[in-house]
């Protein structure tokens, strides 16, 4: 059994989205197992347990992510996450691998899948809500799929806008600007940890793909529910979406109906849902998979150096 | 982060039974979190996650142990698990931990403690249904809270049981016998992975008590149904034992219902359910809780010696 130390820095973002990518086709053909993400409560925080099997990468194994939200002013990360990797054939633990910024990459990488398939444009004005770690995700992830032409970023801290768009000007026409005009925008990204609607349905207009990634828990939402009335909205699984998604208060509130999901990101892929019209709003309802996590993993496998563990 | 390998010949078996017991008052005092566990298949086998927080031990965290039974064909054993512990304060992974050893070590001290408060005698004759590693397991473990005069043991196959009697006869007088005189005992412990009954109801006499650690997933089964319902039936927890506990067929067959069972192990060791008469028969259907795991890494991180890993 090995231990594997990061591999944020190491890996191939395109490659990355590639490797997403596939186990969503996997996904949207019934070649996965996964049972819904289990959540535990702590007295700060949370953490979850993600079980899966992804055979087609002979790959099986466990993420357990937390969320601590005061853990910044203790130094520590908010988010941190491990994954134990087993060989199938065996049931026997082959890894375990530090996957604190590879659940960043994942994650960003099923948002650039997202926009791949359903944002009507190629070249983007991507508009960002939220400027944390999984904003920058998003936005490199992104980038490898899509010309960003340029990004209009909001914060509801205004020092943090300015300093994501300092540190992308670097690569991208990056400029901070009010969250209406960040929503001007052929792609908008949410990645706030909101848990009231703070993007109005009027902001949105026509054409437009959301990639709604914030919402990861019961009670979180960013979206304005007559904008989710307005679009056709995708999840990653139906269970994990309803639970804890974008979707999730909406259906709550009766504000949204399961039935009226459009499909799942996975059949997008394998083309079996699309998105119909140019001019129709596209929404994808991101809660994170436990294949995606695999995914990576099998990467950072690959391309990160282990440290040998006795076992059994 | 440290990776804490095999511990499971250090530690002691009698604090194993006192940290497993003050777990399951925990659980019967409801001081726990706890979800269900969770399966997944494999094409020779399945995994299970275990998550689980702690409060009175300051723990949280999840073990992952698979079930191969060809695994012994390649040198590896059937079963095998990691402990991850995080730090309930920030969600931190603190510790990776060697499981496989400890796993049958805290089955073993759940049947200890079952016994301990179920049987009506402290001195007794063991009937050893079985003699995989759970049975040496149990033997050992309830060693520490009974009296055992004289253990008899049977196995499917009878080479196995001599083995198990002349390994055990250092200690124990320890014979191998046929099944049904397995089960004229005071206590009878079953641990194959039968699916379907093996000890007959007519077997077994008033005020015996029976430890089943078979059966723990669908399908699995060692006991007639009819000593169930001459039976009060303890289970560890009331959904992980009717989904893959000795009552799980029982229940799908309409042979048994849920709200016959007499109540939990937790409760019984509150004081809040109990024994009610010496001549009745008691069964406790064990299938194992990510609390007995969180119980006995706590003694693995107190005792073990761990190699430090990069982490975050």
């Amino acid at each position: 059994m090995q231990y594997i130390p990061d591999t944020g820095r190491i890996l191939d973002p395109g490659e990355i989205n590639r490797i997403v990518e596939a186990a969503f086709a996997d996904h949207g053909n019934g070649l996965v197992q996964m049972p819904p993400k289990v959540y535990v409560t702590l007295p700060a925080g949370d953490f979850r347990t993600m079980p899966a099997y992804l055979p087609s990468l002979a790959i099986a194994g466990v993420k357990i992510v937390n969320v601590h939200t005061e853990n910044p002013a203790r130094g520590l990360p908010t988010v941190m996450a491990l994954t134990v990797i087993l060989d199938p054939a065996t049931g026997m633990p082959v890894a375990v691998i530090n996957a604190t910024k590879l659940t960043d990459l994942r994650t960003g990488a099923a948002g650039a899948v997202a926009c791949k398939y359903l944002s009507p444009k190629k070249a983007i004005t991507l508009g960002v809500v939220g400027t944390g770690r999984q904003a920058e995700a998003q936005v490199l992830a992104t980038a490898e799929e899509m010309i960003i032409d340029r990004i209009r970023v909001w914060s509801r801290n205004p020092a943090h806008a300015g300093a994501f768009a300092q540190k992308l000007g670097s690569r991208f026409d990056c400029s901070a600007v009010s969250i209406e005009k960040a929503c001007n925008a052929e792609v908008i990204v949410t990645t706030t940890p909101s848990r009231s609607p703070i993007v109005k349905s009027e902001w949105v207009h026509e054409g437009t793909h959301i990639n709604a990634i914030g919402a990861d828990a019961p009670g979180k939402e960013e979206l304005d529910p007559a904008l989710l009335r307005r679009a056709r909205v995708f999840v990653d699984d139906y269970s994990q979406a309803v639970h804890s998604g974008e979707i999730n208060v909406p259906i709550q509130k009766d504000l949204y109906r399961k039935d009226e999901i459009a499909g799942t990101l996975g059949e997008v892929v394998i083309g079996k849902k699309k998105r119909d019209r140019p001019d129709e709003i596209t929404i994808f309802d991101s809660t994170g998979l436990a294949i995606q996590d695999l995914a990576i993993a099998h990467l950072a496998m690959r391309y990160g150096t282990g440290i040998d563990l006795p076992f059994p």
